[in-house]
């Protein structure tokens, strides 16, 4: 490929997207689309009870870039959560990290790699990309300590940002923790694996040890129910429910109750009377029911302290009885795993681990024959096999096309695949919130884009290379050195492809709109207020970011004229973003900020890589003392990672007594415990009816005025 | 190696054996060894105060066998503790599953070999050993079904058997747990990281951060100290002392005050008033000793759920202060360790990981040169290099001992250096307990030793047989299936050398009886009493037995005439450890039983590695459907590990709330509570002279009655 060629796709690209962002700066401002671009207001408008169309103000014209823009990281927090700003951040760290690489790479290596032999060069347009490269630099040049300094004034760069984000997302967490004090899941533990006996119903088991062993800080529990049995009973309920006819439920009423057990996200039909607090356990009659439930159940505590010692104390000498762990939040429990039993949680966490494995060893085909489309000299050597094709090859445009364009297209297509398949591997391995399901899922694709897109393109790069060579041993380091100078030109266009493209199609959102076609056209419901809103795929926005830094990083030095193609990547990811979090998602669950150390280790194993393929790359060039100048710095570079994961890491996976001690200090010196354990029972609805109906006081809501009368 | 060479290396090793053991029973009965032979009993009897000479009744004449054969598991408890009686169990395990390989082996699988294929067989002397292994089976033969079948049958008795041990020895760590009720350990917590200020002592930062966040159930706390500082005051005080001459102290007890800082094994010399507990800190004025102080203290709770709470919680928002963990048995602490600084413990760790694979790959060299003289073939082409060795080559004893009893020698003194130094590693890591150091060393060891002695032999082997042959791309698998057969006569000789000889000389104890010599004759002591008892040394031990079972594993169905041998090893070994335990070892500290989780997997590994070589062996013998046959016995015991380790494996990591909650409520019933806490202070003394005269009432004790004096 030469400069011309990547200019063709350069510029395709570029129209594409300007096209796209145009294309959604009309649309979004067309009333019927205002369910697809501003979710998250619309759903922060409907929970103040105001009419959902009055949004003129959010809607201004093409000045939303400037609008998404200017956002405080306050506003941000606010509308994203914490790992909204924790993705940015990632996204800036990343412009920030590549302007300093693309000032030391564009004014010092591109200009000594240009020069790096005696040889005469062409006008620039028709000149190969590879005289940018280092593949131009001479064999054992004094050259080559100036591309070893460049990689370590990128590291100490690199490794110093990283320390401060980590350090100030350490912050924001804990700040984040202290200030959502009134969160109902401090309070609670998830209680799994719970001991089947003949006599006692779960419930009553429960209650039993709960009561014996945390006799003064236990304040009530509440069953999970296998969904199906619960519906089962809803259904009865409610065909008893019309034979009866309560006067003073209206049809209206009558219908939430129906939905409300299928639309958890919603405000609880019937509220619970809040003068009346239920410090009793949850337990009753009904040994249908009692057969139903699950060997699962959230426990209520009277401090944030009592809470945070039994979610970490291992209760019983069995090991998988009694398991308690941290509560996710209420909206944040994702109920069907709830029932698992936790006796084979380990079994089906073996068998995911094992089917990821096979799914991204299968997802290599399809990359090994993108590679042998990208390889326009091998493709035109087909002509002489299939002689039809003759006239395809021989075409100027369709070569470019060939070569620039058309192989990261399908590689796209397949990697579209890919993530879904991860999401739905992840819900199977148990995980009881649906943060940590995203999460789980976000390290899975991570792994699978990696391993497909970036070893992948090496591996069947140099299989294909070997064909025609004689196989020798070569340590991996080697390998990867001699494929990265060839393999940059691939990912220069992947990076305009799936890159800036992906952004585009972030933006105009074409599954929204056409999702929202069917929603109101087809099925043709014609209230928007049923229309959900989506949570930000970070399972899939965070590993594309992060793999666009691992391509940056190993092509920083060797292949320079990456750098820009990725810096535009960065700015525009940064301002789409943006847009998206503060218009588009809703904010339903959290992890806290759980995302950034996914981000450092990916940034950390991104600089070893390099490290490594330096290595490899010196070796090459015979520059033996350059290349042993390397192993400091990957020794170096994993030390410090070590000592941020001890430094930091902790902070991420557990809350400290001292926090949350004091919290319980605060809330009792202001009352407020009173109030918090009174909501506390109703906080964690599986079925907003069943709270009401099972054991309790029945209190029904009076549709009209809103307030609770009990019966 | 034909048969006759066997027998002339096995006769040569009962031969040893045979003159140690009576060596033994003869050095046994005399009085100047029973200070050698009977440390353990020694110890308990000295502890009782009593006449240590009047031994008689442990000296009967050669009935030991009988003795050691009889003694009860109880009796074992007693004398070594749960990590004894885990080994001996290890031992008898290893009987158990090598008698049922042993039928399976001798009466069906040699058979087979040995008419493998057909062919004109010599007298049985002058037979080739190979004709016993599987590499005399015809390719492609259907018999190999019988080995498969053979390993089916055997995986599933190890697995069989393995469970109901971990099952066995988890329920006997639990009864341990809850029998120690007196334990000091349950009631305190570790604390390191103390955060350093200008204006406190550290102790003052303790006393305020636990009397802040844990009121009610903070007792008091002890620092710890830099002892090179104690030490020095401690001589200072000692010139004080012997300057004023209190009369009350008479000289013998002036000689213990200096030296208890030294011994710290002995009864304390100064006891504390039992009837004046401390509950207050202990806090001092001096300035000077108070900058002593390390970063870190042992702090008493009220009760042992308290203690266990605080120890599992995550204290602070810094992870690398205020880090608590569960204390060590008094007698158990390294308190040269607990000054460490905490911030430097994971580098530490980093750097002796990285320098135990450094050292085992050191090791490998050696390793080399033995499998090299093993091969007597090889040797004799020596002799065309170097004539002067033809003599040599061509006696026939000469060439017996090359190849049979050498080479184990040789490796055998090699390998007694490589514990010691993991040991030292595992000192430098920074454990703050004795037992969890020699836990540590001792898997640093088993890595040692299975990869020197097992996989060293085997690579080496496959390297010189490499030399004529062409290079060949070949999977480990493969690599180990060619190896076997031919290392086999290898390992036979070294279960010989290092297993029967090194239970030899484990009884006779070679070391202890010249250190006597060294400390009577040379050093000149006439008083028995300050000469020390040692500690089992698990750490060379369980990875001895380890590896003897990895041996018989691996070469079970393809080589089984080892299996005898190693019957051999194990019975003679539980004879011999029995005695050890029951007369010589002192039980000083003890893991509870954390020694089998190593056994177990150890063992999993051996079925894992066999599986993959019957997978090598049955491919290599064109039998591609039995060697598929091999994948899921691989998988299957893969799955079998991972469910021991959630079903057993967290009892040996965590302490149930449960039992600690019950056995606290237990105390409070029996009113035991106050004497234990009376005791707490008093019971973690790094100096015993310092506890007594650091800011405390000065209880002296009286030497003559035992009696606590107050002054």
């Amino acid at each position: 490929m030469n400069v011309y060629a990547l200019m063709t796709s350069a510029g395709i690209n570029i129209a594409i997207c300007v096209v796209l962002f145009s294309l959604y700066s009309f649309l979004r401002k067309h009333p019927s689309f205002v369910n697809v671009y501003f979710g998250q207001k619309l759903a922060h408008k409907r929970g103040k009870h105001q009419d959902p169309y009055c949004l003129d103000s959010c809607l201004p014209c093409s000045t939303w870039i400037m609008k998404a823009w200017q956002a405080s990281e306050d506003q941000l927090l606010e509308a994203g959560g914490l790992d909204a700003v924790v993705f940015l951040r990632a996204v800036v760290f990343s412009i920030r990290i590549f302007s300093i690489v693309g000032v030391i790479c564009l004014f010092v290596v591109i200009p000594l790699n240009y020069y790096g032999q005696e040889m005469r060069h062409n006008s620039i347009t028709t000149e190969a990309l590879a005289v940018f490269t280092i593949e131009n630099v001479e064999q054992g040049s004094k050259w080559l300590w100036v591309h070893c300094f460049a990689l370590y004034a990128i590291t100490c760069c690199t490794c110093f940002l990283l320390y401060h984000e980590y350090l100030d997302i350490m912050k924001m967490r804990l700040v984040n923790v202290t200030t959502s004090l009134s969160a109902p899941s401090y309070f609670t533990v998830l209680v799994r694996g719970i001991p089947w006996s003949r006599e006692y119903s779960y419930s009553d088991t429960v209650y039993k040890f709960f009561t014996n062993y945390y006799a003064t800080s236990y304040l009530s529990h509440q069953m999970v129910y296998h969904s199906d049995a619960v519906r089962k009973l809803m259904s009865d309920a409610e065909k008893v429910f019309r034979r009866f006819k309560l006067p003073m439920a209206v049809p209206q009423c009558r219908r939430r109750f129906m939905k409300c057990g299928l639309c958890g996200g919603h405000p609880p039909a019937f509220r619970r009377l809040a003068s009346e607090p239920e410090p009793q356990r949850n337990d009753f009659g009904d040994s249908k029911l009692g057969r139903k439930e699950c060997a699962a159940a959230f426990v209520f505590f009277r401090s944030r302290y009592a809470a945070l010692v039994a979610s970490q104390s291992f209760q019983s000498s069995h090991p998988m009885a009694w398991v308690t762990d941290p509560a996710p939040e209420p909206r944040d429990v994702y109920w069907a795993n709830l029932c698992v039993p936790y006796q084979i949680l380990w079994f089906r966490k073996i068998f995911i681990f094992v089917g990821s494995i096979a799914l991204v060893i299968f997802y290599l085909a399809p990359v090994v024959v993108v590679q042998s489309l990208v390889r326009y000299d091998r493709l035109q050597e087909l002509q002489n096999i299939f002689p039809f094709l003759k006239g395809l090859f021989q075409r100027r445009f369709m070569a470019q096309i060939l070569s620039g364009y058309l192989p990261s297209v399908i590689l796209m297509v397949f990697m579209y695949l890919g993530p879904p398949l991860m999401f739905f591997f992840s819900t199977l391995e148990g995980y009881v919130s649906r943060s940590s399901r995203k999460r789980s899922a976000c390290v899975k694709v991570l792994f699978f884009i990696i391993w497909n897109v970036f070893f992948g393109n090496f591996l069947s790069g140099s299989v294909i290379d070997r064909i025609g060579t004689a196989s020798d041993v070569a340590t991996i380091s080697t390998q990867m050195a001699r494929a990265v100078p060839v393999m940059a030109n691939f990912f220069m266009t992947y990076v305009m492809t799936s890159g800036w493209a992906s952004l585009s199609s972030e933006l105009i959102q074409p599954f929204g709109l056409l999702y929202y076609y069917f929603y109101r056209y087809i099925l043709g419901y014609k209230d928007d207020s049923s229309y959900g809103t989506l949570t930000f795929p970070y399972h899939t926005e965070v590993p594309r970011v992060l793999l666009f830094g691992l391509l940056g990083f190993t092509c920083s030095v060797f292949a320079p004229l990456i750098v820009p193609f990725l810096l535009v990547y960065f700015f525009l990811a940064n301002l789409v973003y943006r847009n998206q979090i503060l218009n588009v998602y809703e904010q339903k669950y959290n992890t806290g900020g759980l995302y950034w150390p996914i981000v450092h280790n990916s940034t950390i194993f991104s600089l070893v890589v390099t490290q490594m393929i330096a290595l490899g790359v010196f070796g090459l060039k015979q520059s033996k003392v350059v290349s042993g100048f390397m192993i400091p710095l990957i020794i170096a570079t994993i030390l410090f990672n070590e000592y941020c994961r001890h430094r930091f890491y902790p902070i991420f996976k557990k809350t400290a007594a001292q926090v949350v001690i004091e919290m319980d200090r605060r809330d009792e010196a202001s009352m407020r415990m009173e109030d918090v354990h009174a909501n506390l029972p109703s906080s964690y609805c599986q079925f907003q009816a069943s709270c009401i109906t099972l054991g309790q006081p029945i209190p029904v809501h009076d549709c009209e005025s809103g307030n609770g009368v009990k019966v």
